[in-house]
């Protein structure tokens, strides 16, 4: 199975960063998965306006973004809280990628998950992330992974201090893995 | 009162910014309002990233949208709805305008209303909208306005072809009015 | 594939009993379906109460819902939106029903549909009737079904006025079925 | 002014029913601030059915939280988190006391707070229980308080145990005050 995984952060020391390297980390123990680690910036992409899209199209980035999702059976996000709901800059992004036919979204399976130095561990984000990706067709795992106090739970090695926080990652992994699974177009 | 209105849309031709031009037309006829107009391209700002924060400040559209939120007592957004939550524009804004202190929009009323050519007439994204305006202490007014099929809403000259939609946005506004007059900071 | 299927309605007349018996027809027509249609008041269960669980465990109605739902491989549920948000009946047979372990609804397919007589068709409902089940475990499928102006969309017989609404239900319910066959537990 | 505080829970140790009376002890240092307690058991009611309402009206606990609601100029409400929303029997409540005419909390300020057991205080539960509220025309503050780790956190005589969450809750009631005061109907 292929997957798609990235963080939703431009920002080079972004805890999201650090998180989805550890979720790829655990994803890769598993058989038969084939991980597609996406660095944002391949994304880059201006603010969407409907005049710019009806005179160029959708933006490379946008398109690589599409290109990227198309090429998987899977995906998994690991997005920051900004004011207690999704970032602009991964809302925008899934605004431009859902203006092409089919949206690549629709029918695939996508693990959220989710870092903040606050002590929600980005709850509130994620359960309004989830909501434009349901909108879109996508399978959003049921479950999701929020880690608080983000900028205590990492070593220098960027390996969790907290083996718990490996161990709950390892787990629920799995379970979307068996879910990803099944629902993945064969 | 002073007013900041603008549409959350960089579109020419955007439904919204009818909206808000028939908004604050009903604005206008009350006594002792002052109505600031905002194109939302005077707002044009880069995607949110944290390094770049840290290496340049708010961009200058951030710092124009945060300099007319703070001269005014009161908002009105009115805001499109993409995949059926807040668009991306929009929350990048809010994201940006954050990172000042305090917040811009803490302790400010604020309505919102939204056009779509869908049959919800936004109405999922306005209720997404509201969170992050209340995460950051905004009053955001209880009851909005949603304008379902905008694309036959509107006459040649911008205007409300069903005249229940005006009367029902003079209801609302007038509401409003008597709420972000109490709240305002004297 | 056997499912439970109900509208969570206690009022005979309900429209969202309505909706279920078409949603049902529709279900029967695929082959090797198998249908549970409970009627809501079979459920029928007091108020939760955790002084109640404590003395005298889940009440008759809950311990109906729960052995209903562990028979069954996947759920459709219709409800009706009463103030912007799941009916409290709704919730409080939810909340009874997760004080058995495991839950239920953990791992369980769920279509859900919902019948208004307002414009928007139970649409803010339902996204919000989506997360306690999600939050539960359950696969709620991305895509859902508002019936808008309920009480001028149903025939004497009960059945759908606009056969767009027949067709629309039928699109569904079969990529509903293809959905919870993938998921369902071998 | 006067202030209508009850926690919405039925149980007798619940942890909501300790918050709120911390609440009340913060509320009553207020010059001018009357409390009218209530206890959730004096509001008990049957699940909402329509045909129950037209045969015999809003049953007895129903029309005394109507008539409670209408006596006060605002309300403050503590509430548990069920399965990640709003408790069933919070939701019943409001139900069956939106079906006066006009809905009682109309018009009316309002602070939710909220305890759980959990790590994330009700955080989920208290965004989800705003929606209704505003829906029906109230003015939720914005700020909230949720209360984490709720069965650690107080003492043998019901009190904070960590003086924080005391500060806290009293920073919080001292704006709430300051804007149920000005929106009060005088």
């Amino acid at each position: 199975m292929k997957i798609l995984a990235f963080a939703a952060s431009l920002r080079k020391g972004s805890f999201n960063r650090k998180l989805i390297t550890q979720a790829i980390e655990v994803l890769k123990e598993a058989p038969g998965v084939e991980i597609d680690h996406a660095d944002y910036r391949e994304f880059e992409m201006p603010i969407y306006d409907g005049d710019v899209e009806e005179n160029s199209g959708i933006p490379k980035g946008g398109q690589e973004l599409i290109r990227r999702i198309q090429a998987v059976d899977a995906l998994v996000i690991s997005t920051p809280e900004y004011n207690g709901g999704i970032p602009g800059t991964l809302k925008n992004a899934i605004d431009w990628a859902s203006r092409t036919d089919p949206i690549p979204f629709d029918g695939k399976p996508l693990l959220l998950i989710g870092a903040s130095p606050g002590g929600f561990g980005a709850v509130r984000s994620l359960w309004h992330t989830r909501v434009p990706f349901e909108v879109m067709g996508a399978f959003v795992y049921p479950e999701m992974f929020g880690l608080a106090r983000a900028h205590q739970s990492f070593d220098e090695q960027g390996k969790f201090v907290d083996p718990k926080n490996r161990a709950r990652l390892q787990e629920l992994i799995q379970s979307y893995l068996a879910f990803a699974e099944r629902l993945k177009v064969r």
